[in-house]
């Protein structure tokens, strides 16, 4: 089913390097700093509820997680959070932006495999600024052809997506982490999808149910696509 | 000497649309929020020695823009800050992701004009969502064939942008209100350049010196460009 495919769209956080992992050890942090205000986990389901409703104004990356951690702040003490809390949320988040890439396992190896074969991509949401230094810090940049910040990533996004790429959906295969993001909005569209499900996922992205689809796979690492592309 | 252009790159702010005048307002507003702290002309300097410093880690955009205003409240009022001046900062910020989009005269009458004729971009800097939520709302979409939100306008960028194209650089020409960032890199790296000063600049962007070159052009309105092009 993949022999149509001429070209191949990583997604970026989680799929090729390592992002949520950072997320939470910074939320962990934050949540310890209104530990006094109210538990953990609650501070936690304040801080994801402040994110959900600034999605659509924000839309993704870490300079909205940043004004998140202030909102929230300022919600969950009701006005007196003494100014040091904001102080170090800002350096939380600026902290994140500058955390080191680590390459998950064998991506390099793929992308050596593949290149020259196909048109790889990188689609990912985020900061622009954000993802484009993170590309740079990988050493990976040689391998793309382009790499697609995308505000999000819904049908009509990979349908503009592929128009961009001037290829057709049964030519496009994603890998991703994300069966929200990565899988479903691709198969509806007629694309390929590959899911590389990573041990941690942010719960925004989660899907509950099983997906099953004849242009759909699921592999435990990023190398197991190899055999089906070479 | 425009009769190679075959793609115009239009700059989105204070181009197309009004923006720096909204950018404007809001600093106003913040400024008065610090009046009892420091006068109003150095809030403001503090505010753009802040942006400035966070440039390279946050880029450009409104986002930026919040982050900054409220690291400049704690540093101004050296951490005294009633928490209701940050919920404000943060209003602000809002309230300028959402402001309406007004037009610049001329601008539908030109796109119309060149529509078909040549390959019409939107070459921007800013924030991924916001600007392509002001495109939308624009109503301009449909005279594009693409539109590039670029983390920065420097030489490498456009290249960058040009090669993306597929186009030459004497096959390109950039249209907009920063000497800075639309003019000089364009020119530097072959392109040709229309300069359509704004009545207002971010202090960023301004250049000193007078522009000389023969692939240059001063217009005073954005028509002004028609007859050379048709």
């Amino acid at each position: 089913m993949l022999r149509h495919v001429k070209v191949i769209a990583f997604d970026a956080d989680d799929t090729l390097w390592v992002n949520e992992p950072y997320f939470q050890e910074i939320e962990q942090q934050f949540c310890g700093l209104l530990e006094d205000y109210l538990p953990r986990h609650s501070v936690s389901q304040e801080l994801y509820k402040t994110e959900l409703a600034n999605l659509p104004l924000y839309g993704y990356g870490v300079k909205a997680f940043m004004l998140c951690m202030i909102e929230t702040i300022l919600r969950v003490t009701n006005n007196t959070a003494p100014p040091e809390l904001l102080h170090k949320a800002i350096q939380c988040g600026q902290e994140l932006l500058q955390k080191p890439i680590v390459l998950l396992d064998g991506v390099e190896t793929v992308l050596e495999a593949l290149k020259g074969k196909y048109r790889l991509v990188v689609a990912t949401k985020g900061d622009l600024l954000d993802q484009e230094r993170k590309l740079q810090k990988s050493g990976l940049a040689h391998y793309f052809h382009h790499i697609e910040i995308m505000s999000d990533k819904q049908e009509k996004d990979f349908r503009k997506l592929i128009r961009h790429l001037d290829c057709q959906p049964e030519e496009f295969l994603m890998l991703g982490n994300s069966l929200r993001s990565d899988v479903l909005p691709v198969l509806a569209i007629g694309g390929h999808a590959v899911h590389i499900p990573y041990h941690t996922t942010w719960q925004h992205e989660h899907v509950d149910h099983k997906v099953e689809h004849e242009r759909f796979y699921e592999i435990s690492t990023i190398a197991e696509i190899l055999p089906h592309l070479l």
